[in-house]
């Protein structure tokens, strides 16, 4: 099978997997709740790719992890993930009216329900994962998605908005605030089955690059892509004066550091006795539209 | 001692415990995330009572659990209710500008801003929750803060704004918006220490009703308070046509539903062997200020 068909075909199985669960995790329990989990409903459908659910099932299939224990945690980081696009397409953040080619959320349920929302989905993705997880993976969740985190990414984002910035601080909100989030779901699956403590930490640092290249590849794509294919405003990032890779780099050195990023990152993931092939794979995703 | 004293001086001494241990848990990390930091302790240490890490600690002390777990976990619930207000307050949701006798975070920080501070102190909870609970710990107070709870109440509380209500519907806003944390900060403490599986119930229930009448005496001092004393300007609830307790039920009525929850949750909680007064003092406590 080509490389391509083969990504496609572990995204489409994860995908297959994962949202009958997530169906189950959102039905509606306490009555009038009836509109967030409408709510939620309706972001969490909204034709996410699943790609890092896809990098918990990777990681727990490397180290051996259960099934059931791999899709709650795989759900549970898509739940996160849904909620930070939530509140990132806020009005008071980055105002976005269009995501994956529908209206964002609070464009149709008003401000208050997507802040209560987002709200939802991060508590739900914390129960769910805490139902199947270790302490330890709860806490390093909580800890990559808050301030020394995605938040803190998020953060820096709007406060160097239409400001001068260095390339480290750039890199900086990269990191933040979307690697340390792709690098908990690889951390994830990993601590599920028995990965040692350096294997662990071989796949953080594996899981960061990798997230760096994602942003990078996003930031590339906002620049080049069509608003079609992308579901949100192409160009959005340079009107709103935002700061990005092609900015500060110019668009063939980011597309080039991005691909760098990803070569490096798996030649240097050596874990004798286990088989990467599907982060490797993962991994050639997220460059992969850029090529 | 007398009561009064008695829980003054309980408030007090979890305060000395609890608040030098917060400033160390709001201490800046990365980089960059200085502003989020700042804008975490601008509402953390805004003078709180530290109603709830006292039930988490009163909770625990009833069941013997040790001294650093009750603290991380008390810490946790006040960074969480702390996140509660902050989102409460902002302009899409109850647009207070008033909290505590000082402008509210938005107000300061921006409402971008206070969206992430209130996103980081959830997640800063649950990471320290994590550090010193149980799975079982994590996995209730994310429900109680989630759609089945905390959230859910604030949603049907948001909806029902300017609308006609009933009585149930109004006691479904107060029991989930107020009292499922209120009940979760007691859970918690028991599961730190050595309470059964019927002692947690027990103790859950006892604060449920507990949570309700805070909720009521919260209405009816909205209602009656001085704005000074109140530290946010009293008749707010009438003003934005909020349903609340006076508003459904009478101001005198309100009151006496209050002492009465408080009167029969004292009486039902019935644990041979353990010593409660603590808990019997703080529901006390509640209702203290509407006597």
């Amino acid at each position: 099978m080509p490389v391509e068909e083969k990504i496609d075909s572990f995204l489409e199985e994860v995908r297959g997997l994962c949202d009958p669960h997530l169906e189950d995790i959102l039905t509606p329990g306490a009555r009038h709740a009836a509109v967030i989990y409408e709510a939620m409903q309706y972001s969490v459908f909204a034709g996410g790719k699943r790609f890092r659910p896809a990098l918990v099932r990777a990681a727990g299939e490397v180290f051996g992890a259960e099934e059931r224990a791999i899709l709650d945690v795989a759900c549970g980081v898509e739940l996160i993930h849904t909620y930070s696009l939530i509140h990132d397409d806020l009005p008071c953040m980055d105002d976005d009216d269009l995501r994956r080619g529908k209206p964002t959320l609070h464009k149709v349920f008003g401000d208050g329900i997507a802040v209560l929302a987002g709200d939802a989905l991060y508590a739900l993705a914390l129960e769910v994962i805490a139902r199947s997880g270790t302490l330890k993976i709860v806490e390093e969740m909580a800890r990559a998605t808050g301030t020394e985190g995605m938040i803190g990414g998020q953060a820096a984002d709007i406060l160097f908005e239409g400001k001068e910035i260095t390339a480290a601080d750039l890199e900086f909100i990269h990191t933040h605030k979307t690697g340390s989030l792709i690098a908990a779901c690889l951390t994830s699956g990993a601590r599920l089955g028995d990965a040692t403590a350096d294997e662990v930490d071989q796949i953080r640092i594996f899981g960061a690059a990798v997230g760096l290249a994602f942003q990078i590849v996003d930031d590339v794509l906002d620049e080049t892509g069509d608003s079609i294919i992308l579901g949100k405003k192409a160009g959005a990032d340079r009107e709103r004066d935002k700061n990005t890779y092609p900015k500060i780099h110019g668009l063939e050195n980011s597309r080039h550091m991005a691909l760098t990023l990803v070569e490096s990152a798996k030649n240097e993931l050596v874990l004798p006795g286990r088989d990467t092939i599907i982060l490797n794979l993962l991994a050639d995703f997220v460059v992969q539209r850029v090529m």
